[in-house]
């Protein structure tokens, strides 16, 4: 089976490595190109800077697309399937934004478009969430999808160093990027919530401005401090839950209780769950990101192809309905100046130098927050535990 | 499709139900025999309490073995085989002792030997095993993979409770059967851990009198209530290694720090973690007992084989070599006798009413706590974290 990768960084680079080392069942696969940026010199023999010389060859049946961003991955992906070749993803950007259109054009294609690596990187999420979408409704998905942030969160736990010092370290690790807003304020964790969303509801959302997102940019080591000293662990995480005609879905710093298995995540691990009816809760927890855990992920959707393992049809025939207010919660709010009045319904209570609002409907919080955001641009905000978390 | 359950308790029940409620995929499966013992009343059209009428009849293409024990479980399978017919069990003991026969059978006869359910309940983890060995050498495998011993282990702890007084409490609840020993001795562990390093290494291992077990019935409440005061919680723990031409395998009281996964895992819930050279660390985390869990795991199983998703081939080719001693660890013995004489070699230090002993070869360990049983029946002991677990 002869492959062509779309951009040679950390995840194209592992992808190539682990082909050309050859184990176990990935013998019968070879890549035969590698489309690198005009202008880059080519040092293996597969390169080439033409994406036309790639379309059009022949030979190749299967494209990986690990450029990120969304064009002109969106359109090399789109072109690939429309020259009747497989395609498979790492990049959660593009495929939340426009996963109709690539799965209805592979389908019109008579090829495959799988994307395992997307979410969760090495973690067989999609594989199991498929899997258990064969018997089961799932009706939550819940999570830790992005390890920057569980990184930085962590880091911050264990030496007590401010938000700005240990993202400064996570970006010399090469664990976030110059730029970290995507990891940071919740937009990666969307895409991947998405995703999953699309998959378990069978319905095609993105992420847009109705969607209640919260980062952790504004988090201090004071919070950590007191959380730590109230028993408790902040992860950002991803929320979707579906009920009756209904589904939601959000991402926010969450408060774990000491003995939740999310509040002992460590370093820069996922850990994603499912519920279903019969099979109950499962969790799938692994390496979220980093070259051979991802680069893995996509070898074993080309192995899906090669070995016939058809994925889940996704058609998006589901009518259910977003209500960012399907679900309520209590939770806790840090802020310079006093907002008790913008929560006068939700029985703020004060508690040290914090906020508790209770049983708030979650997209009224998130719409709340922007007004608080708005007098206050560093408060903070944290989900509490259901089982009573106290503050 | 048509399927035969053979045996109709709880699994054999929930497998039922799941199919008649023919939700999602399972609507192309049909139950159309069901084996009952002799001289017990049919209450449904399809029970019968003939196995030849079942293994006669060319309509049924997968037969569901979920009556337990090793016979006559083992000849209905092979007879089942023979017949042409798919089969599918739940029946970690059957399947420990004889996988070669059930694996070979099964391909003379072109048809598939599939036992998702028996490790682990309702979490995908033969699949996630053998995905995994697609593109990675498996070096271990480690997990908490019995729920009745967790149970008893995170009720003690929660509780303060003696082991007696939780063990009769989980036989009420239906957690532990009438006669706990499997599940509490180890040989339930190390039947699942057999049949995982099975998959893992191609190579035939039975639990037999050379592998070392060593269960929780002799834990006390002080016991518990010492480890807890060290921040560490004691886990029943199956753990397997693979090292150059070797692989060493255990099942032993596994001391954990308090933010480790496993110390966290509660209830009757299993976690199951690989370490392949690509992937990284996975774990796999659900219920690894009860009707609906173990159920869908049966019914994943035959839908793999009405969708040809063909598990892995396994042939036992491996030349790799069984040494109890392969890894050395820390150990906490604690006895009413004085048996630092029996540890002299491995810098034997007194810790409270502790033993404390360190570096000793896994397989010596076994055998020197042998003689420790020999003149103190309720002693005890317990691994200690490599990372250092004080205690």
């Amino acid at each position: 089976m002869n492959i062509a990768i779309l951009g040679f960084g950390t995840v194209g680079t592992g992808v190539y490595e682990i082909i050309k080392k050859a184990s176990r069942q990935t013998t019968n696969l070879s890549v035969k190109k590698i489309l690198i940026r005009k202008n880059k010199k080519a040092e293996l023999p597969e390169m080439t800077d033409s994406i036309e010389e790639i379309l059009n060859d022949d030979d190749i049946d299967v494209v990986v697309e690990v450029i990120g961003g969304i064009e002109p991955a969106h359109q090399y992906i789109l072109d690939a399937l429309k020259h009747k070749k497989h395609v498979i993803t790492a990049n959660k950007a593009v495929i939340a934004r426009h996963m109709d259109e690539f799965s209805s054009v592979a389908a019109e294609n008579d090829v495959k478009f799988y994307f395992e690596s997307s979410v969760g990187g090495g973690i067989p999420w999609i594989q199991g969430l498929e899997r258990a979408l064969r018997i089961d409704d799932v009706d939550s998905i819940t999570g830790i999808f992005n390890g920057t942030s569980n990184f930085i969160l962590d880091q911050m736990k264990k030496t007590g160093r401010s938000f700005s010092d240990v993202l400064l370290n996570a970006q010399q690790l090469g664990y976030a990027e110059a730029d970290p807003s995507a990891d940071i304020d919740g937009l990666d964790v969307a895409n991947k919530l998405c995703i999953s969303a699309d998959i378990a509801y069978d319905i095609f959302v993105t992420p847009n401005d109705n969607l209640p997102i919260f980062g952790i940019r504004n988090i201090s080591e004071e919070d950590i401090a007191h959380f730590t000293s109230k028993n408790l662990t902040v992860k950002l995480m991803g929320k979707s839950h579906q009920l009756g005609n209904e589904f939601d879905y959000v991402v926010e710093p969450t408060l774990c209780k000491a003995e939740a298995i999310e509040a002992n995540v460590p370093d820069n691990y996922n850990v994603i769950s499912l519920h279903g009816n019969t099979i109950g809760t499962l969790k799938f927890m692994g390496q979220g990101a980093g070259q051979f855990p991802t680069a893995n992920a996509v070898i074993q959707d080309i192995l899906d192809i090669y070995q016939e393992k058809e994925h889940l049809r996704r058609e998006f025939h589901s009518n259910l309905k977003f209500n960012a207010n399907l679900t309520k919660s209590d939770y806790v709010v840090r802020s310079e100046i006093d907002v008790a009045d913008i929560f006068a319904d939700y029985q703020p209570e004060t508690r040290n130098d914090y906020l508790m609002v209770h049983d708030v409907p979650v997209g009224t919080m998130h719409n709340l927050m922007k007004d608080v955001l708005k007098k206050d641009e560093l408060a903070f905000m944290a989900s509490v535990p259901a089982e009573g978390g106290v503050l």
